[in-house]
């Protein structure tokens, strides 16, 4: 298991770090009979999803509950290799701790039949409230949340 | 332009229909080189959609400033020949009255280059209200757009 | 478990039938907050593609090995209650026997908390020839795929 | 209009770019009541597109029928303000000229009513022959495509 991004946190920090897997479905396939590249970002939101309930508090009906929503501001993802038709792939999302208000993950999706990896990216989300204000500051259910799985 | 399904209206009745057009995406096409069935759903929302603003007042949005939704109850759909990249397909779109609490719309889809048909269909909407209930009687903002355009 | 639709089989044929679920995506919800329409549709495809696993010899890449493809030529589906964020949908799947040169699937979509039907339906596939030429005649591996699983 | 990208050309390279527009469809929003993060792939497909047909010779059938694919490797977005239904969306592609056997778009979408920066990215893609072997030198129909339109 390897990322290539930047953050790889410090011997203080716990990693945290969830896999789940996807077979990819016909109506993936594009006509060059590989997945579509867009689907991918499904699967990034299947890996932040799965890594949610894992790590319970930080799903989007826990975020919605609390009064915020967090949209995507910034995504990134390279293709290595492609999926087609029948493929399991395994999706690792890997949470990158940071001070800011935001949430960060980091994706690694590998063919399940021979462990290659096939995209790889990151995200990066930003808090906004009832009335769609920018929050600057992390709303307190996410500290919470880093507190409660030992992020520092 | 003829459609198979049962109702024709009749003599008194006004006919609204309307024609809107999409060009055939490459994130449509599946690895068979057609667009993939799934993406006709889409089309008939164009359809529906582009029906709504012509004949002002029964967009989703419009419904739901009025206080409901008019989800599909019922929808079914027949493949004639097959769409493929870069096609146009004619939309036709056609409201079947009805006196109950109920939207019917028939689908026909033509490709532009040859005129032939490619998907015929229809779809019933139900109307609820803002708890979800199901409307047994037409709410009045839809008796007041039927007598707008001369439904009876 | 009950299907409202007219063929039942005959005491005589054996009745296949699979079950498979998928936890509802974020990405499928639509502002209603539920699962939009046309998502179903790739439920469907999954149930179909899970009963050609478990019952092997009729998923796509079965079909296409042989020679053959076997788009949706007639489809239809009713919505009965929704599904939203995080249900998982059941997915039962039936093999409709037919002589004909057709595959007939049913589909009956429970939300697994609860057990309620939110949809069901069914679908008509046809057979293309490499050159898309309408088979008119079962194709042999079809034969031999009913045979294998004792459909008469 | 502005791109925060580094290339920006130099004085000797003629700019080409194309601006072409969608209407949001109610399929694309999210629970959040805003387009779905992943559809913007679909606007940037949509552009990449809509160039290849300006910039006749660059469209995925034309790179197909030379004999080649050209698969997304790097993607990156960034999403500055929301998109809700029935906006449009106008989607500037612009062509970022390369010495590389690549081809590389920056992207640019605005919401039509306001000019609102909506969206911005980046695209590179590689070129695969038909055995699916990544070309490292330009394909001959790329560089005459080049020097058809004007880059160097």
């Amino acid at each position: 298991m390897k990322f290539n991004l930047p953050y790889r946190g410090t011997s203080h920090t716990k990693i945290l770090s969830h896999q789940t897997q996807v077979r990819v479905r016909f109506s993936e396939i594009d006509s060059m009979h590989i997945v579509w590249h867009g689907e991918y970002l499904r699967y990034f939101e299947d890996g932040r999803e799965a890594f949610g309930r894992r790590y319970a508090g930080l799903s989007y009906m826990d975020i919605y509950q609390n009064g915020f929503t967090a949209p995507i501001a910034d995504l990134r993802i390279q293709f290595k290799s492609p999926l087609t038709l029948n493929d399991i792939a395994l999706i690792e999302t890997r949470y990158l701790p940071t001070e800011a208000a935001k949430i960060c993950f980091e994706y690694l999706i590998r063919r399940e039949s021979d462990q290659q990896i096939v995209a790889q990216g990151h995200s990066l989300q930003v808090f906004l409230d009832s009335q769609n204000r920018l929050q600057l500051w992390p709303p307190s259910f996410y500290l919470a949340w880093k507190k409660r799985w030992g992020i520092e």
